[in-house]
């Protein structure tokens, strides 16, 4: 069993990701993003995205209760409907899920959220975000058990019953924790991690545990933080292996299961 | 066992109705519309609604490949996910799904649509819509069986894989009768079924079967139509009766099982 997150920035070949997803044997869950599609729409409805930069210095996007009407919009709606559509084309008998159906996704909402913005540190409050805690995984294994794919994807549900913006990879991270996948494949529109940013001939193919933090601290920039630190987080909770894949090339799954890209823990 | 259809028209109380919801004991399944949120936000996106009128003067809204993504939006992902969240608050464990999802409303999509506008019969292409054949509910059964709350909502699926904009109405009837539910109420922002549609006083309390189809005839007007047709079908497959209730009202589920509103079919 494994767990395949695709990201939701432009560039991933949505096509091929699914076309190989129905190939595959081996149970698998799905998680995937919409970030692209939701920044075009929040836009298109007069609400432009708000990224900020909390004083660690990781981004992400302050979500009031309009964005994250919008957010369910485009995830849950759009995005999460189109890929059970697809796999349906493909003969694969998908159910699509946010993680507040079943209370799927569980974790703290932060209604405040600190920020540093030109230099200067401030408090933005009505924050709808989280991070989640935990996977209450039964549906999911009553879905698989019965023969359907599980696609996932955010608003998570905090403790009160609140629907809360969560960060995609660490969900898909804590979800294959609660399965007990053994692998975490990350899809996204670069080969992997890069030391380099801009350079694809600078792919780091391999990375201990152990050498998680130093990455963060030397090479990783913007996403590249949260997905090395979910892979941090998945490899101390069991999770086998953790690959940073290409989601723009044919067959990326099963590329991704074969170790190309950034393979993460145990070889 | 029984199936709550609730309208997506202004004016319908969704607190009330789901307040209610969580009191009930009886296992039920929860089918909604979202019809006067899509307006909003198809015309806040630059695409507003094109209700178009069949030669035998039904009304539909012209789904074109865009306004299917803004419908999969407003329905599958803002409003589902708005009740799915607030059962979760009231303590419902309930879990949002689409007809896409493990095909559970399947039918047949209109690919063309004939329409008469300023008088004058045409064909327009492109058209994402259709009508529900068939339900497969062993999904229904699998989440009711592990009390989980089903709220379900279009689009549903093609015989291809695609998705489709259908009558909700319609859609709550054919899962009545495949879930084998005996009683289907409809809660929409009138009292019922009323003689003249200004006139709250005009409530027609009791409606047999065999007299449906002189009341469409001679009473309904535009979605009553739909209702009174999805009455009828729901009756003839097995539903034993169909109450046309207030969602505007305290408890209006609890009111529609007790007999207000429009009762149609057995007392």
């Amino acid at each position: 069993m494994f767990v395949v997150k695709i990201g939701g920035s432009k560039g991933i070949n949505l096509d091929y990701v699914l076309e190989d997803i129905a190939l595959q044997v081996e149970p698998l869950v799905l998680v995937h993003g919409a970030s692209d599609e939701l920044n075009q729409i929040s836009t298109q409805l007069g609400k432009p995205p708000r990224m900020v930069t909390s004083p660690s210095g990781f981004t992400s996007r302050y979500t009031d209760r309009e964005t994250l009407d919008i957010f369910s919009m485009v995830y849950s709606g759009k995005v999460n409907t189109r890929i059970v559509e697809k796999l349906q084309q493909l003969g694969v008998n998908s159910v699509g899920l946010s993680g507040v159906d079943g209370r799927l996704l569980e974790g703290k909402r932060k209604s405040r959220v600190r920020i540093v913005e030109n230099g200067r540190k401030m408090v933005l409050k009505d924050d709808h975000t989280g991070r989640v805690d935990q996977a209450n995984v039964s549906l999911i294994h009553l879905l698989l058990e019965n023969g359907y794919l599980p696609v996932i994807s955010p608003p998570a549900i905090s403790y009160e019953g609140e629907a809360i913006n969560v960060d995609g990879d660490r969900a898909a991270a804590v979800l294959a924790k609660a399965l007990g996948a053994d692998r975490l494949l990350i899809l996204s529109n670069t080969p992997g991690f890069l030391k380099k940013v801009d350079d694809e001939e600078s792919l780091i193919q391999k990375l201990d545990a152990d050498g998680i933090d130093e990455a963060i601290e030397t090479y990783a920039q913007g996403r590249m933080k949260k997905k090395l630190l979910g892979a941090k987080e998945a490899l101390a909770e069991g999770v086998r292996r953790v690959i940073l894949g290409d989601g723009r090339i044919p067959n990326p799954v099963t590329a991704a299961l074969q170790g190309a890209g950034t393979v993460i823990g145990q070889g």
